[in-house]
């Protein structure tokens, strides 16, 4: 039995990482799948059967029919980014909070939108990045913020890469111009931004510079691309994401005392436990034949899977407010924006054939 | 006692390297020291006392008085850089065989003095790139040319930091504009490139883009630098080198197959085994909450250092010359060239405020 307090999800759209989320849901301690909504009821249903929702779940034909519910505290929004705006903006309106897909929206204006909102209406905001809830992610944190372990980030190097089937690279959302314009930079590209906003403090780089040969597809929609990244004090970040490349993620961080290595970031090798290397004031021996001290290897457990954690987090901040009147935490639609804004970036500099772009807040 | 096929070595230069790569030849079966120039006998003298030189070998106090020697087959040149030019020309023309250490020269035009010295001396030519004698080197290539495990090589991303302290970066030779004017480009620089090209099978790109803020001494001397290559068929690879962050150094080379992860590419972190991670089209699993399959790792033993390897592989190449009329391998210098090539490619965009440029051959 639901506990008082635990948050009513409505889910809309029935997209792939919707069954993820649902199960999310049904593991987080503190909330409950209480409605889907799609375009047809049918289809609805059917979603319900599969993703094993609980009985009292209401099945609805229509988005508008979940934002409704009076029932509903809060949305879970998978659809396609085009759609983000209406949506969450609706779901807002509704006083219901929003937990969204990412990328957050088409560019940082029409975020802009959501986040007014959301802010005018008092309902949490927060998008769907699941890694930074791992516990690991915390652990990983500690070791750049470590002055001592890590000093002063230097440089990061992040990657995404997916090597997608070609069903997906014809049909999926992701590649059609209407639906996810920023294909892989939106999609694979979000969490590259997101790690090197994690590593600088959450920082806006001064200056983004794309890559020189991005991969586009016929529509024009980005299958792969890279760019580099420049603060004012020095520090370089460079990322790659791509649609067209064998599964990969990295986050290689280097500071003036410490090292980090990452490979598994997104999604760790396996749901319980996720590892990561740091190395601080590596040296060779005498002779340059090996090293001393060698890097280290780091395990997290963690009992709730990274997308429970998410939904636990989003949860008790809508429970603070649902049940002890808090303001909403804007940490979350702040670090959205700023990952967006860097996508932003990188897509101008594309279609303005490389040039630099500046990054103004 | 040496057997009659022994390479006889001289060393001129008593730099910190040449104590390693006396070592090289001690532990190389074909090689064997013979003799040691210095600008003083007395350090001549010492460097032999102090790197267990065999009894036999000769000390002198110049380098000509080594090329001069009769019974030097080969000599090793640690030289600083700016000084490579005049004394591997000088060996050549001595027709003494050339281990020289990299970067191999100021650039690519004052490198082809030396090949065509060596060239029309007979001698043959090899850099002292140790990394890529490691048999791990061989396992890796093997790896990154297969098809079916790798696929086609789409992003590479190498890097090498060194944590050098303020004793380093005030009097070392490698700060100063005069001796190693490449700077950290030249040194660390060389073996990122180095990678990039082995993954590339030695093609050169078409474009070469020096990231927007390297670090320059007050010299003017470049201390972390970074770059992008571009390639026709679309490859794109990025390094990052620097005297200025803890020591890292990785390949991370990205196909449409699979993934290869190395993290002690250039100095394995022990002398004689070394690993590297790979893996082929990863997936997840249906609800993206695990890796099917994961990376695997893979270690490759060594009974001799990858630098007596290289000394080995080098002699076996002097002793083709010398005892069976082979002509000298042109696989050696040519790969020098094309990493000095990128080289100053990266060097000329930065002159450039950061302009592509074109390599042509």
């Amino acid at each position: 039995m639901p506990q008082n307090r635990t948050i009513r999800f409505g889910v809309i759209g029935c997209a792939d990482i919707a069954r993820k989320v649902s199960r999310a849901i049904s593991l987080a301690p503190n909330a409950l799948i209480a409605a889907v909504g799609s375009r047809s009821l049918d289809k609805a249903k059917l979603f319900a059967e599969a993703n094993g929702f609980p009985d009292g779940a209401k099945l609805y034909g229509s988005y508008e029919a979940v934002l409704d519910d009076p029932d509903i505290d809060a949305v879970y929004v998978p659809l396609p980014t085009s759609l983000h705006v209406r949506w969450a903006v609706a779901a807002a309106q509704k006083k219901k909070h929003v937990l969204l897909e990412k990328p957050v929206a088409l560019n940082a204006l029409e975020f802009d939108e959501i986040i007014e909102a959301c802010e005018s209406n008092g309902v949490q905001f927060m998008d769907g990045t699941m890694w930074v809830h791992h516990p690991r992610t915390t652990v990983v944190k500690d070791f750049l913020s470590d002055e001592h372990r890590f000093g002063e980030l230097k440089s990061i190097h992040t990657c995404f890469t997916i090597g997608a089937d070609a069903d997906f690279l014809k049909n999926n959302i992701r590649v059609k111009p209407d639906l996810d314009a920023l294909g892989s930079l939106g999609d694979a590209g979000w969490y590259c931004v997101r790690a090197i906003l994690l590593a600088a403090n959450y920082e806006l780089p001064k200056t983004v510079l794309a890559s020189r040969e991005p991969v586009l597809n016929e529509a024009g929609v980005i299958m792969a691309a890279g760019a580099s990244l420049y603060w004012e004090d020095g520090k370089v970040a460079t990322f790659y994401c791509s649609f067209l490349s064998n599964l990969t993620m990295d986050i290689t961080a280097i500071g003036t005392k410490g090292t980090l290595h990452v490979h598994d970031f997104i999604i760790p090798y396996q749901e319980k436990e996720a590892s990561f290397y740091t190395s601080t004031e590596s040296k060779f021996d005498e002779l340059v034949t090996k090293w001393d001290p060698q890097p280290s290897k780091h395990t997290v457990n963690t009992d709730l899977p990274q997308d429970a954690l998410m939904v636990t987090e989003f949860s008790r901040l809508v429970g603070e407010i649902k049940f002890n009147n808090s303001k909403p935490e804007k940490k979350w639609p702040t670090v959205s924006r700023k990952t967006q804004m860097i996508l932003d970036a990188v897509k101008a500099s594309i279609d303005r054939c490389f040039e630099p772009v500046q990054i103004q807040e």
